[in-house]
């Protein structure tokens, strides 16, 4: 049972592999009468596309969406909107040998035995480029949400190898390849990557996203928790190995007097939960961070086995990205946008008749 | 949409309240033909259950369960299977103040915006009462998994607030009340639970799961990967603010060179992974490391609001775990046991036919 | 893949056999804040219930109902709803025989070929018995759906054996043992019936089902139109082996220009296509009928296998319903109540947003 | 939430409307390891496509369908299959008036009030243009089913309006645009399509489709049994309002002494129950009986409303079939090879270990 569709209610079922003609996705369940054109779409695509510095893939993809169905003068219909993105710069002439062996800590073994044969080329389904139409998808859940409910999504770099970045001005993180809020690191960053070229080696990554106004009771208990959905989401993004809601991994040393956030008329006082209680957003900021691990394809030599048990010894050259953390931003903010956006379907097709009598507290003190 | 119903193939239905007359599930998909009984089930409920030391609620439970369906002289016949935990000591006369405000770092709140209406008796629905019917599926599902294919779990507590818990033997878990895999700590934990109680105050805790001899191939990529429905799994548990699988957020600063494990005739030279290659396992043990925060229901005053958004002040008396995390470890056991069960069924529908000419290696080299 | 859960956002998830300690069902996604009880459920499963007449089972159950969950103060909390329906009457002290042949036309055969083995006694899991908990579950979906829209359900005895039943007057429904909407054929119903008993043989039924009130715009083509739904709906009843909707087969032979109902602004000038249009409710009455087979357990002797594949032959005493369909209205008005309730859930989720500045023309010319 | 997709394990999720750039569909959870190309897919397509006699819609379509993802050197991979249509074709310059008024029978109406608006051009997503992709997944399937069961499908028109047509000669269905199984009826069937057209009129179809070599133990009660799921797929079919299995509405009238089908080693006496017993398929062939309603769009005036709620007449020009009927076979055949496959992967998802001593029984006397 291939699991390549996301959501229940706004249903993403992505399509393609790296080296193959297109690649893409069917976005079922989106409400009807939402403007949408390409121009919504493109500029997420553009953060996240290959080729855009020296410090990421040299794979060269202007990841041009196409629109095929589901708009109709402009407007969305309610019915599938399918996007497709062709690819236009795969080179898999010689895969031979990357069909043989298996890189050490890349998906090339678990496939094979999963699938008994597997698209080699670019890494076949495996690939980070199949980010891209979850991308495209998050884009369309993002236009709906903020035009809903006001709500926005930003992520940023906030570690990249041994290397901590200070959150100092949100403004930078569309300033610089890294997508990291402050300026003055950026220096060190290019260093630690042009060094880690050199090396032939990569390293891993620290990403943080947030949801601004994200209105309270969203998520759907006992499993499907809006924390849960989120967990579900990130950690199925490439090379994802860890996930955080709020204090995350903070918690395990706090007291509850210090955890809990208290209430206040004006807002909550603090917001160690990351934005949700029980499984359902607060109101508060949703704030999830993310570990992302080194790329598997390096040069450094590396011991391995070919399809026959042998031992082998794997180096891998091509175009790669030495660390896939850099371009994950967009990426997580994509996922956290689809997973908030099925849940407020899911939420209203429950409980729109639900009214209190008070409206809700603000996410924070302001 | 309520989601109360976990897996996709192996299918589990969660319900009840903390004090209503019953808590239980509904097992679908259960392959038939295995030997099943209560008995199976009880020792893990019991592992799980409440009052068993000073350090945890000490609300009575029996917690005994009753099969009402889906097995015939003794197996198992492919129908559902009906789980019945009865409440027997719910004591609910006053919930008059608890129903009125909500305790910081509870879902009190989210659960009143979202549903305009809670059961506040014992956390009702957000209970971690629920979590026995979790335990009770998850038998069932290492049942089948240990007879199918070897597999085992094990949870432990790996640090209890700021106190680290060194693995020194597995075998030392079952002996203490905190899961804890080392004796010579247990008089600091203790110690240190005790010195909480008397303050009011909770604390949180670290656990780690682990899964040996699971086989490659399980894990449904682009989006239900063996790791994401793993994360949320884990984070869909009560009090969860992290996940990890491998060496998680240690990943972070690692190196490529050093992160991906080589593959060897003989096994896999290290597990940093922690057994999942692209979302697929890799025949590596699966290992999962959880944060869980300190309980909110605490006696120390903390500032809130009521229903009418107006400023209060809520102590939380009564039975409360002052660290949830103390009976954690059968739950985290559980839910990965029911993650690893539904893609054993999902891998098997879509890929029964695949052969191989060679076996796969060993989860580590000897 | 077991499929005894119904519905995707009103979710039913049906346990128990005919024999078993008790059956049930869990209902997941019920709006929160409607006043529900056990009075609300228990009139249609009386209206169900076996040994009300000499006509059917003899069997002796109360089918009483207990809510087990999700109601807090007599009112639905959202949370899941578990209904609990003990069996008292069961006699299984004597099914080897059973167990060991099967009766032509039953489930038994291929049960046993799927799952490898089967609960025997009263049919086990393929028994009427199981329609019990969809009656239930109707009844809350019937209620919030008369609350919330006025939605109707009245469903019929339109034919028994070759005893077609003319609709003089639907209050004769209720009080006559065949759901007859007319009082003249109850003793040509009767006098079959008793022929038919000393036979020991059975005979099928013609059961029509309607929803009145239905808003326009329910059902999710391209595949869960709402007609598609219904059709899944009534074709999983035990028994049933054709479904129509509206003039169902007598289209075949129609002309265009006489089955669309022309639009008026009055109203519908006719209602042939039963309440659809193009899979989504058109505001016309919904109108389903249903071709009930006769029971396979008869008297009559019949030449069948044993489990060795040797010949042998089977006559079934015991406690039976010589004709299935006699008690198939109620289960028809569930079902179809269930899928109206998950479709309304379903459509507001994705166009709770659309307005339109005229209302929907009234479904018939009053 | 749109209802686009269809199938649990073997998953197809349609794309498209009739005058967008291109239709298609996306198969998710294909077993590895099949040899697969256009190829295989397109006689199916090319059996359904419009424009091959006079009899049907005069719109030019190749149907030339392209694989986009999911073959790698000839072999599906286990990852998603991308099928694309690109419309040709579509003449859509005027559909100010289409828009405005709603054509009686048709989904015009129904779209309108539950969207807010829609693709109005020749139909949009409502169009029978897209059974094509139902087709294209459905020759997937067929390929995966014969290789592994010998499951061969195989459906033909049996009534045409009042022309009843006899099943004469399977070999007779591929010669004539008819799908008619009888040479000598096709020129009444031929004069009356004639006299039709002229009148600009419609009329309604009956087609019956058969799947051979079925092995027992499809079917996943209590809901989705195996008849349950066919009767959605059909229903779900453009145009279709009733559906049978084996002797459908012939059951009203019969005893159970005569329709339920003996067992005997050498195979089943009969086949009254169309292949399913309890919902679970029994060796038998299934045996699936459709009614296909009138097209909707005729030249003759209808009375009917606008979007103001103001009465109109609608004349429905342009390129139609004046019977849908026609093309409908192999988009039956298709569709019931999506179910069997689905229910091919969900059974050995469940129940790949039972075994038996003894082979099941042929589905019929040989």
């Amino acid at each position: 049972m291939s699991g390549s569709t996301f959501g229940h209610l706004f249903r993403v079922t992505n399509f393609g592999e790296s080296h193959g003609p297109a690649i893409g996705c069917v976005i079922d369940g989106c409400p009807p009468g939402m403007a949408l054109s390409e121009a919504d779409i493109q500029p997420d695509l553009d953060r996240r596309r290959p080729g855009t510095s020296r410090h990421v893939t040299q794979r060269q993809e202007s990841d041009q969406v196409q629109i095929l169905s589901g708009v109709f003068e402009g407007l969305t219909t309610g019915t599938p909107i399918a996007l497709l993105i062709p690819n236009t710069d795969a080179r898999s002439k010689d895969y031979a040998n990357l069909l043989d062996t298996f890189r050490p800590g890349h998906a090339d073994y678990a496939y094979w035995r999963k699938y008994g044969l597997r698209d080699p080329r670019g890494g076949g389904r495996a690939s980070a480029r199949l980010t891209a139409p979850m991308v495209a998808a998050g884009a369309v859940a993002k236009k709906w949400l903020q035009a809903q409910h006001g709500i926005g999504f930003l992520a940023w770099m906030a570690q990249l190898g041994d290397i901590e970045i200070p959150f100092t001005d949100a403004g930078q993180i569309g300033l610089n390849p890294f997508f990291a809020p402050d300026a003055a690191v950026v220096p060190r960053l290019e260093a630690a990557m042009d060094e880690l070229r050199k090396a032939g080696d990569s390293v891993g990554a620290k990403i943080v996203c947030r949801a601004t106004h994200v209105p309270p009771g969203l998520g759907e208990p006992l499993f499907d928790k809006l924390d849960a959905d989120i967990a579900h989401a990130m950690m199925g993004i490439n090379a994802v190995k860890g996930v955080e809601i709020g204090d995350g991994f903070g918690v395990v040393a706090q007291r509850g007097s210090v955890h809990g956030d208290e209430l206040m008329p004006r807002g909550f006082a603090s917001n160690h939960a990351g934005g949700t209680l029980g499984g359902i957003s607060s109101g508060q900021d949703l704030v999830v961070t993310l570990a992302i691990k080194p790329t598997s394809s390096i040069r450094l030599p590396r011991a391995s086995i070919d399809r026959a048990n042998q031992p082998t010894t794997v180096e891998t050259h091509g175009r790669h990205d030495p660390c896939v953390g850099i371009r994950a931003a967009p990426i997580a903010e994509a996922m956290l946008a689809l997973v908030v956006m099925d849940h407020a379907l899911r939420h209203r097709a429950q409980n729109a008749d639900v009214s209190l009598p008070v409206p809700s507290i603000p996410g924070r003190i302001a």
